[in-house]
């Protein structure tokens, strides 16, 4: 797990997939599963919805940091599983078998597994509509991995998995010339 | 272009999609791409980021409404182009040859093309953070179409198209029984 750089990490979530969280409330780790996220700004900050109905926000709220991790298509059924369970009563980590990798900044672990990993530290709450803001501190990715198809949700119980990549740069170029030529070196 | 259920447009949003947002400032039609959306609630609420770099913004912030519109795999060169000229010169419509149809509720325009639609209307601004909250008031589906992969932007000027379907509504009933009854169905 190699350290990315960061002004390159929101391109990990504005595709839109699935996503794993993980959390440390002082004693224990947690993770949760969630799929509704946003890209709100290159630098990176990233929103992301939920609220006191997932056992993990507390620990959010409390300690305002957490991991953004990115599982591929062959995480699918662990990650599934994650989602359909609860930290009140589940070591996760244990449970679905996920090695948890000290961060630098925070206390929230990365997922060795994880395609990729994204240490955040939360900078706002807005409660009204259960948007919780997050800046990128340091993000990771394993080059390494033979599988990097990342999944995303439909919300009716099927998933769609990353297919053909069409490569648009040069069309893009007119926008956003230093980005892309960012990207493309 | 056939009315679907408003409670399942957040599976429109949730995986993730390029979208093309249009508005109506009184006098004409624009269009915007946006990648940066986020699934906020079933009901459905959305929020999306924009801000006044974005021509259509003023046009968003003073009617208060607009139209997220799915484009497929098949329109990805007009939806560039869509989102790298500006509405300030272009009559986006005319330009890259997409139909405006007249919407239910709202003056912006449905799109024709799309292999979705829905109108909304914006119930909130978070300034702070550049994110518009939007409320979905009416959602169309066109089945008849025969492309309906969506298209995802990576960032960096590449972009991923819908490969595989994965079925996990078994797994998912578990924690969503209502709602993977309602589309199973």
């Amino acid at each position: 797990m190699k350290k990315m750089n960061l002004a390159k990490a929101f391109t990990l979530i504005e595709p839109g997939p699935v996503v794993l969280v993980t959390t440390n409330d002082g004693q224990k780790n947690n993770i949760m599963t969630i799929s509704w996220t946003m890209v709100l700004d290159f630098t990176p900050k990233f929103a992301v919805t939920t609220g006191s109905w997932n056992y993990s926000y507390t620990a959010l709220r409390k300690n305002r940091e957490c991991v953004i991790s990115i599982p591929t298509v062959d995480l699918i059924d662990r990650v599934l599983g994650i989602g359909t369970c609860s930290g009140s009563d589940t070591d996760k980590f244990k449970k679905f078998k996920f090695t948890p990798l000290k961060a630098k900044h925070i206390a929230s672990p990365l997922i060795k597994e994880c395609v990729a990993n994204i240490e955040c530290k939360v900078i706002d709450i807005i409660k009204k509509h259960d948007i919780i803001v997050l800046e990128g501190l340091a993000a990771y990715y394993d080059s390494s991995r033979k599988e990097k198809r990342i999944i995303h949700a439909v919300g009716d119980g099927t998933f769609t998995v990353d297919g053909r990549k069409l490569n648009r740069r040069k069309m893009m170029q007119t926008k956003f010339p230093d980005l892309i030529h960012f990207f493309s070196k």
